[in-house]
């Protein structure tokens, strides 16, 4: 992959990428909101690109958007491939797009090569697969098949309030269709799902190595808004000893969580916990006010859903004996759940064989992130991802992707597609 | 005080408690906002109250109102009363205006028996003391006694981001004079200080006494806000030995100085801490984020100035070992300082000497929160405070007072009054 020698799709690809950022520019990286109206207008361009390549293209309720380039043989299981075009606020460009575009070089070589294949190839960019903006992720995968509920329609907009339902249908989906629950394609109709995506982590840079077969995607339960309730006070005026102060209740949770977390890795489990959004009521805090509550979300992930559900059950135990050491309380909403996701051995192998045969550095690895990915393997179909070296983390705007490292999970999903001609159920 | 006989002045009293708190109704308690619209339409209406009792009424270059009622010589000092008209959000009703009434009750007394005093009687209703506005307090007492600097009148509105300059001239004071740094009045043209005001701790209400006798006032040094910064990242893909995590470093902190308070408290200092405001930024974080950074509010308050530095310095060496222990960084705004004030002895004195000849019940005690008492104290004015019974804590929509404690607390405040002829500093 020697930078002095592009390899051929990399200027389609660049071009593309920079006519999207473009496109969604926030104050610093990008803004393409979940269901939201960038989101919707670079699916749109999308949709044109896609159709100069020749492929037939169509919204799905759900709202996301398939491109289709015809196999031989139209009765075949379809392979494929695409990642989600929304963002987190002030993120990353290729955190989705990569995925997306990815199958456009792929289809667009396969135009330039006049290469038939067995199976439909299709290029597919989802919605709304970032929590930031309902607090629920890979809404447009769970709709297309079958999963997203009644309450997940009701979700709110961090910003706006409004719910999930509302801004479907303003992007031209139809919420009342998706809330039965029934999936939108058949499963069986499709063979693979194989997604293209950046590494969050910092995995591969650390070990010099482009391109990572993923093995498997860690699951996750958060919760959106926990409450410590204590009780309000003039600063100056209360003694410690009568103070019920939830900001101090909240960091001795904090910090036994985190003595809890290490013992847990100690013990050889895979965890990660974030708390990523804590404040004071903007309503009511002051410097000079014992504030009366706290909200703050909590998140684990591993990839053993009985990891989570154990620490859950420990961070739980933990608010309890402070809140009666304490004289606080702590109110939890409802825990939102992902589930970890196995990925297909068979097309892990397959992807192994073709990194081998072109001689691309690879390692396997276990997604730390969540991915839609992981919506299609826990629905039964065969699905394998692809990761591609990032060198400055994610959900964030110096999130950064080499050219040549992209290219060269380009021509890895290349050789799956022209090489994926039997069903890999049988 | 039983309560089948009230005090003459009650109905009065309580008809004008009534009528600001109408005028300032919040969602829920009031609010009347430094130097805002609010606060001044009650300054106004106060105004109207005072010359309905025959005060000469003006406001001076800092907005604050002067009410006063002639005494026999016009050379001598004036005993001048009063407290502020300003609230936090969502505040009490007498915080603050418990102290007017309690003058104007005062006043009313005086014309209704037709007493002469020696000295001018005055009645101050002074402005913005409350720092949840500005994150200063005492604005209004320190501009009349020549304390407020170029850098105070800068200070950002909470809500609005504007100076503080901005909200002195609409509310018709001269911010450019006040900047000059001069006292608006010559100290020494008042005799003594006294202030009425609701305790804002559970002291008194514990104890089953009315009122309370001031000795000192507690000073504080706060940081307005306090930044952890860190190193933002996908949550689900940052091992734990990669993570800079800002959340979970403040949480070490507070747990850090919330144990050192206790061994000072068990040394015998006398301390309070609060952090009223945390927040991660509303700009950047999500659930699925590690955060950049989270801001917080510092707040230690002592009798004795020596033990707030050196607090306040264990705080920030506790800073230095968490940066470098987790690479972060903390990052301090410059601290905003007031004063701890010792009340001035003789008029203390005279206070307990009144309330045992008037058989009313009361204790001596140090006040916890500051008042603009403090400021009066510390530019030399001998300064005495009273304090009020109060039920439910204070800067919240519950403060209560008992009508019967409060007629206690002027019933004091009169017999300081008419029995104050000679010169205190003399």
């Amino acid at each position: 992959m020697a930078a002095s020698q592009p390899a051929p799709g990399t200027p389609f690809a660049l071009a593309l990428f920079e006519t999207v950022r473009a496109m969604s520019a926030d104050t610093t990286g990008v803004l393409r909101s979940s269901y939201g109206d960038v989101e919707s207008r670079v699916l749109d361009h999308l949709r044109g690109v896609a159709e100069s390549l020749g492929l037939a293209s169509e919204f799905d309720p759900a709202g996301n958007l398939w491109m289709r380039r015809p196999g031989r043989d139209r009765g075949a299981a379809a392979f494929v491939t695409g990642s989600h075009a929304d963002s987190v606020p002030r993120g990353g460009n290729y955190d989705g797009l990569a995925g997306i575009v990815a199958g456009l070089v792929v289809a667009r070589r396969l135009r330039d090569e006049a290469r038939e294949t067995l199976r439909d190839y299709v290029v597919l960019a989802l919605r709304g697969e970032e929590s930031a903006w309902f607090g629920k992720p890979y809404l447009g995968s769970a709709a297309l098949l079958g999963r997203l509920t009644e309450a997940d329609l009701a979700l709110k907009h961090r910003d706006t309030g409004y719910p999930l339902a509302f801004y479907m249908r303003e992007a031209g989906a139809e919420p009342a269709r998706l809330a039965l629950g029934r999936p939108l394609v058949d499963p069986a109709r499709i063979a693979a799902f194989v997604e293209l995506h950046i590494e969050q982590g910092p995995a591969l840079d650390e070990a010099e190595v482009p391109i990572g077969i993923v093995t498997g995607i860690r699951g996750n339960v958060r919760h959106l808004q926990v409450r410590c309730l204590g009780e309000a006070g003039h600063s100056g005026a209360v003694p410690k000893r009568l103070r019920h102060d939830p900001v101090l209740a909240t960091a001795d949770l904090f910090s036994r969580i985190e003595e809890a977390w290490q013992d847990w890795l100690r013990d050889g489990h895979d965890l990660v916990f974030t708390a990523g959004v804590v404040q004071t009521n903007p309503a009511t805090h002051a410097v000079s006010v014992i504030p009366g509550e706290i909200a703050f979300s909590l998140e684990a992930r591993s990839l053993a859903r009985a990891t989570i559900d154990d620490f859950n059950a420990a961070i739980r135990a933990e608010c309890d004996a402070i809140g009666r050491a304490r004289g606080v309380r702590f109110e939890f909403d409802p825990p939102i759940v992902s589930e970890p996701a196995v990925l297909d051995a068979n097309l892990t192998r397959r992807l192994a064989r073709a990194a081998e045969e072109a001689q691309l550095p690879y390692m396997r690895l276990a997604s730390g992130a969540g991915h839609d990915a992981a919506m299609f393997a826990n629905a039964g179909i065969p699905t394998g991802m692809i990761f591609v070296r990032n060198q400055n983390g994610s959900h964030n705007p110096r999130e950064a992707m080499r050219a040549d490292d992209f290219m060269a999970g380009c021509e890895l999903l290349w050789r799956l597609v022209v090489e994926f001609e039997e069903d890999v159920r049988e």
